[in-house]
């Protein structure tokens, strides 16, 4: 019997019947998940890491060299891993069906790496991509979900592993050792720079967070900011910090869509929320910035990105990010080009993301405890693997992080270069 | 009669006789064309220029504010500009059917910021661009005759307004005060920086004009250099010269087509070639830079780019740049997105262009008696119109110049920041 005809029966049978009851369905159903994870491994490029099935049997690099081990703890895990690999895989993982034996994030770097060798010139794949890869368009309600999901767990879970701050994006490391506080503060002031922010001007900010930028921008560049966000929690978080700060007066905080923005303003500034945009409303975003901005005014939007278009991960998207969409920055251009702007630079900091979230998965695990009485080990595995593989898909160059700088056409009023961003010198 | 039909009428008569042989004919030509020019100059957003016609008459701006004047020398030239407007301007500047009494890159510049204020939005003139801007295919042998056109003129003629080491790209002012000696310095060795050269790493340089960036690689960072172009006369220049600094033995100057480049090289670099590449070769042009990299190289490709698709100027396609195509950013992408590389920095200097333009152009018209020993009137009266309308292209924000920094995803040995750009420190 050919080996794809073995598979099918065993999948028939295993949907009638547990294949375990008999002694003869059992080693047949592990020859076949040995056969296809063989083959699906050899699809991924072989990745130097080794399986582990339920009954011990193993599925080994051929020169034996593995960075780590999946064990898969039962059959129907294998089932439900070849029906959609990616997503049964994080929900797997989160259930303790598939343990990880060795560092989590040198056995996703491993694959990641893997398959991009694999994946790079693959025709096949980009029309793929291509043909599944419709946006889904957030409209205002289904955002104000998506946000609710995912930023509304609750101010004391982040505080936990992100900095004093709570700034929950790439940080920027004037070099790699310096603490994650330090590189908080200079993104901020690297996104300054960027802006030219000079006293007295008005800045609209898209997408807040807890509010950080906005009172940095106000206190340290004399600006005054209208910062908006739908997550209610992040808000009221905002709201209570600029009045103990006192900047209360210059920054105001609007609970309220970016599709909602009105004024004009100096600069336009976006930190970390193109991610939950969605690319079939990019244009429709150009088109508030342009509305938005003053004639001699400039943007920044910060943002993760890709090489090239690829779909979301299928668990991140449902578990972690539902409606996230993370662009190609010919994708991005979709929000500049048909309002005419002018792109002044771009900057990809994926190894500053990459050490951000070496510094969150490192303050996370030491905080385990305190998680631990907040949440459940299925809560505190689905985040683990979160980090673990974001961190996993920067250092392998799978995500980027670019930061966008621009300006309306005709605008002249702008740096001479770049230098006064590292030399403090010039404009 | 409407007015529609006084002009019809006219140019039906003016194509069988002379409007001039009648008196009535005349008068009524006269104010057909002021009319018409009323309607142009609103549709290019009222300029604040001023048009003189055959006779005297004016077309002036309501507000009386004028930059400069248009002079109509006769009928015929009137005619021939309202078939095409862009060409026919051009050819009878040239000409000197169409003379210019004020500051012609001030009148350009009005005319082009208004213009640009215009079509700011103007979704039939996108849809128009899309449809009408199918790229030319440049082959082997006609990217050979459209760069024979323009560099091959001879090198007297460039060597008399380009800087001392002949770079016809736009150089790198560190401030506007600089020569422009000291900034075509600048600039080559800011795309050493960027390309992180270091001793005994090998360059690949398509496109490499008189070969001064290869001599400078070679010298300063101890690299050894292939460097490639269809121009039989730089070439040649460029080999005499690597032979009187003692570098032909680290720089190689090829005559040929950036296709067909061989070997892997630690970087690749592209000066000012892509505006000849054609976007219909920008896949190729990705595939032969993908190949030819190893897999920690780094590539810059540098060139004037636009903020969003437009056709080229019609009179620069014909007379100057024969087969040239000037991208937007997400245009250039074709090179970079489906060979997978990852964009590490775009940096806009179009004010840098601007600047380096208005050396060139002081330089020329410095030169004039000499330029005047060499050719005709007809040529040095194209050439200024060439520099002037691109000088005021890259002031007004109608063209700009991208300078691309990339490398293959997965390579993790790239710059920490840009810092070392402007501080000598870091990596």
């Amino acid at each position: 019997m050919a080996a794809i005809e073995v598979v099918r029966k065993i999948l028939r049978e295993a949907s009638q019947n547990n294949p375990l009851s008999s002694a003869r369905g059992s080693d047949m159903l592990v020859e076949v998940a040995k056969w296809l994870f063989s083959k699906q491994l050899a699809f991924l490029g072989d990745p130097p890491i080794t399986i582990v099935l339920w009954n011990g049997s193993k599925i080994m690099p051929a020169d034996g060299k593995s960075v780590g081990t999946v064990i898969i703890r039962d059959w129907k895990t294998f089932f439900k891993l070849f029906v959609q690999t990616e997503l049964h895989f994080g929900n797997a993982y989160c259930e303790g069906d598939i343990e990880i034996d060795g560092d989590l994030i040198a056995l996703l770097e491993a694959v990641y790496r893997s398959r991009a060798r694999v994946l790079k010139n693959n025709l096949l794949n980009e029309y793929v991509t291509k043909i599944i890869n419709k946006p889904k368009l957030n409209s205002f309600a289904g955002s104000r979900e998506n946000i609710h999901h995912h930023y509304d767990i609750g101010n004391d879970f982040y505080r936990l592993w992100l900095d004093k701050k709570m700034q929950y994006t790439c940080a920027y490391f004037i070099t790699p050792s310096v603490t994650l506080e330090e590189a908080q503060v200079a993104k901020m002031d690297h996104v300054c720079k960027k802006l030219r922010l000079r006293p007295g001007e008005t800045v609209a900010e898209a997408g807040c967070g807890w509010g950080i930028l906005a009172l940095y921008m106000a206190r340290h560049y004399g600006v005054r900011v209208k910062a908006f966000n739908i997550s209610h929690q992040q808000v009221l978080g905002a709201r209570e910090q600029a009045k103990a700060e006192g900047l209360d007066d210059r920054v105001e905080y609007i609970e309220d869509d970016y599709r909602n923005i009105s004024g004009r303003f100096d600069a336009f500034v976006s930190i970390g929320m193109l991610e939950h945009v969605g690319s079939d409303n990019y244009r429709e975003l150009g088109k508030v910035v342009q509305r938005s901005l003053k004639e001699n005014g400039r943007g920044l939007i910060h943002s993760m990105g890709r090489n090239r278009p690829e779909r979301m991960d299928p668990w991140i998207e449902r578990h972690i990010f539902p409606g996230a969409y993370i662009p190609a920055l010919r994708e991005m251009m979709e929000i500049f080009e048909p309002s005419g702007f002018s792109i002044l630079d771009v900057e990809n900091l994926r190894m500053h993301y990459a050490k951000t979230l070496e510094h969150w998965l490192m303050r996370f695990d030491n905080a385990h405890e305190r998680i631990s009485a907040m949440y459940d080990e299925k809560f505190i595995r689905a985040w683990r693997l979160y980090l673990a593989g974001s961190l996993a898909s920067f250092t392998t160059g799978d995500l980027q992080l670019f930061q966008v700088v621009f300006a309306n056409p005709g605008n002249n009023d702008i740096p001479w270069s770049r230098a006064h961003l590292y030399t403090g010198i010039g404009r």
